[in-house]
């Protein structure tokens, strides 16, 4: 296990071969071990395949090739339909349509694509998370069909790698994890922890090729724009409301 | 890993035996390999040991006993603070004190904690989600003094087991897996998916104790109550927005 955390890369070129229906189950089942609120398993994972529909969502994913050559597309929900549904069969009132409820939703459907994602390393398949799932989840909830109570936060990309790539970089330990207390940053402090991510060649490629003068410039005035991340965020919040998680009154 | 991931149970009597510093550390580097947006690393772990803080936040997640009794405490953040004064320092302005840059940062989290979980479960530790540190993030921010741009999403306890408990249930894997699109449930469906769950003896002697009709009232009536739900998701919205998260126009 701690080889197969270790050594995760982000899988982006596939072959179009075909994953087992057996191991896809496998996959599915390590995800609905994770720990989740009160047992209530307020999640849902849609298996897409089917190339037309990949076909569509590849669109909502910025038409990120991938998502239409890998075999399968695993779209993670919060979900209180099923349990919502439950409660009214059961002469039980349910209280599940505020935001907490959504997050807490969220926050099971999250915990299940990362043990899904690494159960389908260990199987030597290679994964992609899409985060471009809540910039257009308006539109995925469509596709999918998904009623109310129900609203995509993340997916999977899955399949047997076509290219494997090196390990990203990843910022020292010290620089994410604090100990008793959060301990703010010197501006020393965060020199310090940047130096080695800033000098690696791949940035300093990426600052001619885009012509920028620092890498953080890459992030803010390309990569993830205010005037993007404010569309999103309103687009996102009216989705979370669409589908009846706001009614915190 | 299919193993630990398979044992997973959720553990809530610990032995006070700490965790030894390099074991820590193994575990929270296993959390910083977990896929993240844009490799931003935008979380936080802070790392509570300290047997006065953890007395404070045992008080936000409503008194339970093991958050005193066992050694480590990781506080899971949403974190663009970092970030943020890179940026500040590398003439690049950040456009991240929106609802999308929370969310994407909360995820970014929680896939690292789903990772922490699974690592702390490979070396013979136990662990416990609290999902308590949504409900009671202002007071988690104050104790912990986390700065403007970080939220706190979820807690993990963990330590050595005192009791292992069996494993928990959960719905056929039919009732969290949709194939192509949503197929939403007819009352015989949920009847159906239920009755496993609802027949359990545990489940039945639940019923008994709290004089409960069904098993969906334990939930609606008294451990997730509608007003609960909704004083909980103002104040976590607020929380969010007092930490700059809401500035979407």
């Amino acid at each position: 296990m701690m080889h197969t955390i270790l050594n995760h890369r982000t899988i982006r070129k596939y072959k179009t071969t075909p994953v087992s229906q057996k191991m896809l189950e496998e996959i599915l089942l390590a995800g609905t071990k994770a720990s989740n609120t009160g047992n209530m398993q307020t999640y849902s994972m849609i298996v897409t395949t089917d190339s037309t529909l990949k076909e569509q969502l590849c669109k909502c994913h910025f038409g990120q090739e991938m998502v239409k050559v890998a075999p399968v597309l695993i779209t993670f929900c919060a979900d209180f339909n099923r349990f919502n549904k439950w409660c009214n069969l059961r002469k039980a009132k349910p209280g599940y349509d505020n935001f907490l409820s959504f997050f807490n939703a969220a926050i099971d459907a999250l915990l299940v694509a990362q043990n899904v994602a690494l159960a389908a390393e260990e199987k030597g398949l290679g994964i992609c998370y899409l985060g471009t799932t809540t910039y257009n989840a308006k539109q995925i909830i469509d596709i999918l069909n998904l009623p109310k109570g129900v609203v995509p936060v993340t997916t999977i990309v899955m399949g047997y790698p076509e290219v494997i790539p090196d390990l990203t970089d990843r910022l020292p330990l010290e620089a994410v994890v604090h100990y008793e207390k959060y301990q703010d940053y010197s501006d020393e402090k965060i020199n310090e922890l940047y130096s080695e991510k800033e000098a690696l060649p791949f940035h300093q490629e990426l600052l001619k090729i885009n012509n920028k003068e620092t890498l953080a410039q890459i992030f803010t005035d390309i990569r993830y724009k205010k005037a993007d991340n404010i569309a999103f965020s309103k687009a996102f919040l009216k989705a979370i409301e669409d589908q009846m998680f706001m009614n915190n009154e």
